[in-house]
């Protein structure tokens, strides 16, 4: 969907146009408030002949001039035949406030909403809304705005496209916020979340998406903007309610929006290396820092610059629990701080600078410049607590030997960041001053580092080598069954996944006549599909070797199970070499409703059940992902040569991983899920082994 | 030490009392603007007639008055004769602001502070600093405060105590504080901060106490200090820099504090409830809480009320990844609340109530009011983004419905806090209004869900049952001696931890006696206190049956050990009942250089090594102290009847630790550390069996 004459219109018109408390008069105010060019602004109103002086039109049709986005306050009822008008003088987007929808509930709001899709749909109006509280272009001076905030300049780079009014608005009203665009999408039933994400990604004036969305709608569309960010290597920063199950019912009965799993969620944005935050001070305070920053680190190395020890400890201890790296200081470095600080300082990183520097610019700027010379460091972390009111004359020292050092430095000075110890810093001359040379302003530690893990893990980030894409579109019936274990293996092994020889013995004499040829021992299990726990039914026999155990057990396991499940249809006894035992593996697919196949891995028993530690990751897959998610387990040392043992074989099992993505995205459309438990891993150069395999299909 | 002269003076002076900027001038600025009653404040200064038009003495000794306290703001080389000529007007406390003493790393300055301490020992003078900032005390109008902040009404009921100026001064900067006490104790090296924070623990007008603290020095008198609190159920809130490797590093440079094991300071807080925090923002927002409260919940269940479904996802998600409880609503609140908000809110915890009721103060009312009623509810949680410019008049109209509640409900009115979304929050007057109503206002969520977690820690606290001691006192001596497996039993049997019987074989014959007349498979190890690794020098045979067996292996064992350690005292074969085999536990004890014994306890193997479970708790403690720690692993359900796991026998366990810890208690004067490992756990009723025991202690 073009979203150009929507968010970057030439003509607007301001349909309901009044001086009274409300939509129409919001907007207008707003727009007079904000808006220098009114040339092509138009006011209407069917009785009004002006409003805040500026003539009112009549109607749309009056207007001597086309128009390319129409901003609609008026009620409910108006909205279909003003978009049949405005369509005629060549609208190609509007933003309608009126509620009266799908949101209240009722069969009218609904049958409402269906006609209003249609007619944008036949029109080809893209519509913002209904009941949203539209957007602020802040670029070309768009103001299509239902509340009124406190005036101040905020023409900047963050692009915002929030669900939640609420959220938006408090956005706006964050100092220093500086915005690209502001969206408030409401519900998003026309122009979808996904829509102007993407018109945010590819818009050159927006360095950072912030998105607040409380559920995906088109999962496809979504993986393929994150691609496209992800390419542009443009920073996207996601609020998403939903990390627990209240918080996951809360977003999906608010918009209703179709919620899938949360974990699954995550693993999506860490695919195509999109930051995910926790509330929306983090998401105010990432997309703030993201969008100041002049450019990134090379590299997530940093420098903590303090006034005091105990500030230094803070940095050290907060930045430490949130995985910030602090290298030590190279040799030389150290020796010129040691000139350069007092004598009674102890040059480190982090670094107690003590507080006399802070007192003279030339001195800080020495030090910092120091600092950040470093070959070690690519980003600098000062930290000071900037005062509400300035009672400390130490910020016009500082702020003025930073100025210096990033002016000299021009084009080589390092990011820097100011990171205060207490919530107290809105002094807003300070804040503008240190914006305006690229040092963004962070929150206190807590919040500090974590953002920072947030760019750090941005920068670390790389496409390259990922297969950027999602097989989403899992069905969605709810019948389902399952195939037997030599089934599922089978489908596996066409998907390269390496299956043990084996067979199934329809008669005791087939049983009997593989068990002679074998050379080594067998486990027997009755083959069926109606049995999935085929232990509790006596249907499994180990370590059967030769012709006369073979027999035994084939009949005992037919007795077994004849006798506890006389329901079930059985294909045989499953004859399958006994496996050596090695390192257990789970590996698991889910069909995510909204993101399609999740690969699953995990050791197997209590570091699953126990532990929780697992890696998720959205099919398909490659080799050096499936490495990815083994590393990013607790367990993984268990894997890479623990303790003296010997190391396992990682490539096999990364290309039975890979293997199993490639089965689960090709099987996407029938998939629910499939589980390998255990999975054995042996020794390098020795495999792996899968000792069981279960598939869950969808009926079609 | 009694610090009521010094922190509760009856009569001040003020030594190098100045017009000019420095230490004698600030505190007289600081006296003039917040003392009402000059009269028993005395300006010294040996050539002015007055200070600010406040007459002066030439000196102490002309003073017609006794002085409990002076202040003094004058140079190293004065102290000593003031304090002298101070005592004999009978001053009990002073405040040392110079330097020059330990911090300058120098000889002369070690010097220096020698004859402070011994002439404040003479003297009988509690003294502050050397070094110092100061302190003020709010309830008593005292100034003896080194730096000048912005003035404002500080009066309160948080007691701080700092060895960090600067952090001091960023908590009395930060909006909304207010104070009994202020202390910038710097390193605090006659009076000591486990002094002050003695006081304030006593102070009938300090709430909270407030810590920012480097190292412990008197670990006995924090523990006796932090006891006091625990019976006084008066909240202590710690922040102390040295949770990683750097920030420990530097809180030691920094003070020159010995640094104990930070995991050991933990656990110490752990067991007497006190609260520990990341950060200067955490100490502040946690300690203005818990002052700002009229009183704490009974228990730790909590409603979130929000105006948007955004906020609310974000109350649900951030509570709840703090472990923050939301019960369900009762129905009757559900059906009152489907009547007071508008018809399209689904009512539930935490509750979207829709922007719409945040317009009128008595809808407001009503639903805070029916919420707050819920009897599942002990606290409630009111989320809103205070501006501050206060643009929006929703808080107007929820500041009304606030107050309300609170009038009506009056003595039985449950605690209240707002969370705003974003910081933005200092809006003055309604923080004001919203305090004195005690309706504390938290950081942003993921501050606030953090210090509510500590709340609910604080609440859920009982100090009954508990040990409330330490055995600190550890030796500082760094040789030391590992005693044989035998020997270190035969001390843990002492103390009534279960060992299986067993001889040392000092012969072939014993060994062979032995044998023949046990009824069980033997264990034959090397019984060296020389040897630590046995089975590393074929020092262990197992499963030894009969006397044949026990003659070959304590000559094969016999003849290996001579040959690998021809240096090793052998004191003969260690023979043992084979234990059979149950679920592996290892404790450990490490005797900490400030807090004693520090008992662990984990499951064996990779829960202990890869996934660092392990639960650290101070000796002593007795067996339910055991049973919390075992519960704070997350392999505790692996103990408790796994997957239809037998469930082990825990209280043999628990006895076991508690032997431990009496074992390690008495000998905290000699004991290094302690290891068993492995400890066999069978099931119920069947207790436990030591397989291995290994004391190091210290050279006396």
């Amino acid at each position: 969907m073009n979203l150009t004459k929507l968010l970057k219109p030439k003509s607007v018109a301001v349909i309901g146009a009044s001086e009274k408390e409300g939509f129409g008069g919001d907007v207008c105010r707003n727009t007079l408030s904000y808006v220098e060019d009114m040339s092509r602004v138009y006011f209407v109103h069917p009785k009004r002949e002006s409003v805040f002086g500026v003539p009112c039109y009549k109607s749309i049709s009056d207007i001597p001039d086309t128009i390319d986005m129409m901003v609609i306050c008026t009620s409910q009822k108006t909205v279909i035949p003003l978009l049949k008008e405005g369509a005629a003088k060549g609208v190609g987007g509007a933003v309608v406030f009126a509620s009266g929808y799908g949101e209240i509930g009722t069969d009218e709001g609904r049958k409402n909403e269906a006609e209003l899709i249609a007619a944008a749909k036949e029109l080809d109006i893209a519509v913002m809304g209904p009941n949203c509280a539209g957007f602020v272009n802040y670029i070309d001076n768009v103001q299509a705005f239902a509340f009124i905030s406190a005036k101040r300049d905020r023409k900047g780079s963050v692009g915002v496209v929030s669900q939640s009014g609420q959220l938006c608005l408090s956005m706006m009203d964050a100092p220093g916020m500086r915005f690209s665009y502001s969206i408030s999408a409401g519900n998003g039933k026309i122009v979808q979340m996904e829509d102007y994400m993407e018109f945010l990604v590819e818009d050159e004036d927006t360095k950072v998406v912030s998105v607040y969305i409380e559920g995906v709608k088109n999962a496809a569309k979504f993986a393929d903007v994150l691609k496209k960010a992800a390419a542009k290597k443009k920073p996207v920063v996601i609020l998403k309610a939903g990390r627990s199950a209240k918080g996951g019912a809360i977003a999906a009965s608010h918009t209703g929006s179709l919620s899938g799993s949360d974990a699954s969620f995550d693993a999506v944005l860490k695919k195509f290396g999109a930051i995910r935050v926790d509330d929306l001070e983090e998401l105010i305070a990432t997309s703030l820092m993201l969008a100041t920053l002049d450019h990134y680190p090379k590299k997530a190395v940093f420098a903590s610059m303090n006034l005091s020890g105990g500030e230094t400890g803070i940095c050290a201890d907060v930045g430490s629990l949130n995985g910030i790296e602090y290298p030590d200081f190279a040799p030389e470095t150290l020796a010129k701080l040691k000139e350069q600080l007092p004598s009674y300082a102890s040059p480190n990183n982090p670094l107690d600078m003590t507080a006399s520097l802070s007192y003279d610019a030339d001195l800080y700027a020495g030090a910092l410049s120091t600092v950040m010379d470093d070959p070690n460091i690519e980003m600098v972390l000062i930290g000071y607590t900037l005062l509400l009111e300035v009672a400390d004359p130490a910020i016009h020292y500082m702020y003025q030997g930073i100025e210096k050092v990033v002016r000299e430095k021009g084009e080589n000075c390092k990011p820097i960041a100011m990171i205060p110890f207490a919530e107290n810093t809105r002094n807003p001359e300070y804040q503008e001053k240190l914006f305006k040379i690229g040092v963004p302003i962070l929150p206190p530690p807590v919040y500090a580092f974590k953002i920072l893990r947030h760019l750090a893990d941005f920068i670390s980030y790389t496409s390259e080598g990922k297969t950027l894409e999602l097989s989403a579109g899992a069905p969605a019936g709810k019948d389902t069954f399952a195939l037997s274990e030599h089934d599922s293996k089978m489908e596996l092994a066409d998907f390269g996944v390496d299956i043990p020889k084996e067979v199934i013995a329809k008669t005791v004499e087939e049983a009997a006549a593989f068990a002679e040829s074998a050379n080594c021992p067998l486990a027997m299990k009755v083959e069926s599909a109606d049995i999935l726990h085929k232990s509790d039914v006596g249907g499994v026999k180990l370590n059967i070797c030769g012709k006369e155990a073979a027999i035994k057990a084939y009949e005992e396991i037919m007795s077994n199970v004849t006798g506890a499940r006389p329901d079930a249809k059985i294909n045989g006894i499953l004859m399958v070499p006994m496996l050596k035992p090695g390192v257990e593996m789970i590996i698991g697919v889910n069909n995510d409703p909204q993101f399609g196949p999740m690969i699953m891995v995990g050791m197997g028993g209590v570091f699953v059940e126990v532990f929780k530690d697992v890696a998720l990751y959205p099919a398909p897959l490659c080799e050096a992902e499936a490495l990815d998610m083994l590393k990013s387990l607790k367990s993984y040392k268990l894997l890479n040569g623990y303790r003296g043992n010997a190391k396992c074989d990682i490539p096999a099992l990364c290309k039975t991983i890979a293997g199993i993505s490639r089965y689960a995205s090709a099987n996407k459309d029938t998939l629910k899920e499939l589980d390998i438990n255990p999975l054995f891993v042996y020794p390098e150069g020795e495999g792996v082994g899968v000792a069981d395999a279960l598939i869950v299909k969808h009926v079609k």
